[in-house]
């Protein structure tokens, strides 16, 4: 399937009215009086963010998955994306198929739609970026740069998952040796994690800061305290963990040097977000209306280090801000 | 220089305002009441859109001239875009330097800045993606698919320079041989193209239909004829060429065949565009107060070929609507 059939066949019938059929050189959108725009970009290298020759449906879904976090994190309702294809030679009209359905599945789940964008051929490993546009009420974006001392640290879902995921899609061995249930809930979460877009009223009400996991639960919030100026304090018994996560985790020999591995992994595409303590009974009441579980994990306070407290309140690990694990 | 330090000491400075210095997970814009977005994505791969090892400035400008042609032939002003980079293994700190570098040119000739975009690593070739976003009044953008039999058929500056400036930087030889002047023209024209964004008020004014010539003239006013249900008529000897081009061409053995070649080259970035002929005598007059040559070069017609015509009128190459020349 050359890149004409591609774009007509398999993009055109995902494209909204803003996308022109995907028959021009651009897309139009009329924007809605009151909503500020949010704009986020995501791009993913085969090899390096999804294996070598993963080129269907579950790449596609991954990259909007990931961009629509961004989004959540943010706190806007994602309205359409453009989306660049950096196609390897010799790929198959079935693998391109899927690749379309992977997007179709993830637009009719969070109700966006196609609006235009690139495809090109190359002669290195797949390439794909999409660039997701999300509305927010004017001015009510959450931000990254404004936690204050004192706040406390929030994160939605749980932590690891992906990181055991990744491990079994790429082969590697797990012990203790997992059953079927944990390795699909680990499959599940880093394949197609949940943006938490249902927090985002949450979000907009209470949280000073906002950030979504994917370098890792401690480099985030350090992206978040470092933003800030500040330092912060991670209790790592109230870090939330799955059951299967929690299982693995005491199987380990060393808890401390597995439970880093867990907040240090990325791809988990949770929300992390601070809040003034103010907030903390308002927080814990209304987040059970969404769906949404969210966890209370640390404060923020002057200084500039992201470190562990065992269940102790003992300081076993600390990690100055901006330190980076690849 | 790791993708960290290259977002804080290059990107970081070409930021707008919306852009929140590049530090947060998205950037965030209010639009103005009145004003549609247009968004317009494009994407270059090494090897195949610019020379191998090209990692500097040559193709930062380029990228942004060819997404700002698009805006230009959509008649956008420029005020934002997204910037994806998937960088090869050690790429020098120069290189990624002079990337910035002509980012910021264009920047600065354009009046627009970067908001936000991604920045990987690949093992493979080097594959840039811009998502420009342009404004335009409501309602106004010039489309492809409204071209009306009977049309005139028009193009900016000239076409032809920038086949030869590509067969030069790739180091092909061209016969018989130039002198500096015709070289430096050429290759100025092949990489660093000139977004038609002046004529942008006369195209919402008169165009029924408009495109930029990327694919080639024939195959881009292909597009529009197609996409408007029609065929059309190019007097060949109407066709804007450079003095250089012509000097060129009349070195041709066979003139038709090098013409042939000229319009189907491609990368000129000129604005074909349609217009009623009730209009003519009023192109004519304004587009010289605007700094851009235009010339009327053909109609459109009932029918679906691209027909070109000798100096003498006779139809000499037709080509069928949606023929593709790679």
């Amino acid at each position: 399937m050359d890149e004409f059939e591609f774009i007509k066949t398999c993009l055109a019938p995902l494209a909204g009215p803003e996308g022109l059929k995907l028959q021009d050189d651009a897309a139009v959108m009329t924007p809605l009086p009151g909503l500020d725009l949010i704009l986020a970009t995501d791009t993913m290298v085969e090899g390096v963010h999804f294996p070598n020759g993963h080129y269907g449906g579950d790449t596609a879904e991954r990259l909007l998955r990931v961009n629509l976090s961004d989004l959540a994190a943010k706190t806007g309702r994602p309205v359409g994306y453009l989306l660049s294809i950096a196609w390897p030679k010799n790929v198959s009209a079935e693998l391109m198929q899927g690749f379309a359905s992977g997007l179709r599945d993830v637009q009719k789940a969070y109700d966006f739609r196609l609006y235009g964008g690139d495809t090109v051929s190359t002669s290195g490993p797949m390439v794909v970026t999409a660039t997701l546009i999300g509305v927010v009420p004017e001015g009510q974006m959450v931000k990254r740069a404004e936690a204050q001392a004192g706040d406390d640290i929030w994160v939605t879902g749980s932590i690891g998952d992906a990181c055991l995921g990744l491990k079994y899609v790429t082969g590697h061995d797990i012990t203790p040796v997992p059953d079927g249930e944990a390795l699909w809930l680990w499959e599940e979460a880093y394949l197609r994690p949940q943006p938490r877009l249902l927090i985002r009223k949450l979000l907009r009400k209470y949280a000073s800061a906002s950030i979504d996991v994917s370098d890792g639960l401690l480099a985030d919030i350090g992206h978040i305290t470092t933003a800030s100026k500040l330092g912060c304090k991670i209790y790592t018994a109230d870090v939330p963990l799955s059951a299967p996560t929690q299982k693995w985790l005491s199987g380990q020999g060393d808890s401390q040097k597995a439970i880093v591995e867990l907040v240090t992994a990325g791809d988990d595409y949770e929300i992390v977000f601070t809040a003034s303590p103010d907030h903390k009974e308002d927080i814990a009441r209304e987040y059970k209306n969404l769906g949404v579980h969210v966890a209370c994990i640390g404060q923020c306070m002057t200084g500039n280090d992201v470190t562990l407290l065992d269940p102790n309140n003992k300081s076993f690990y600390a990690e100055p801000a901006g330190y980076k694990h690849f």
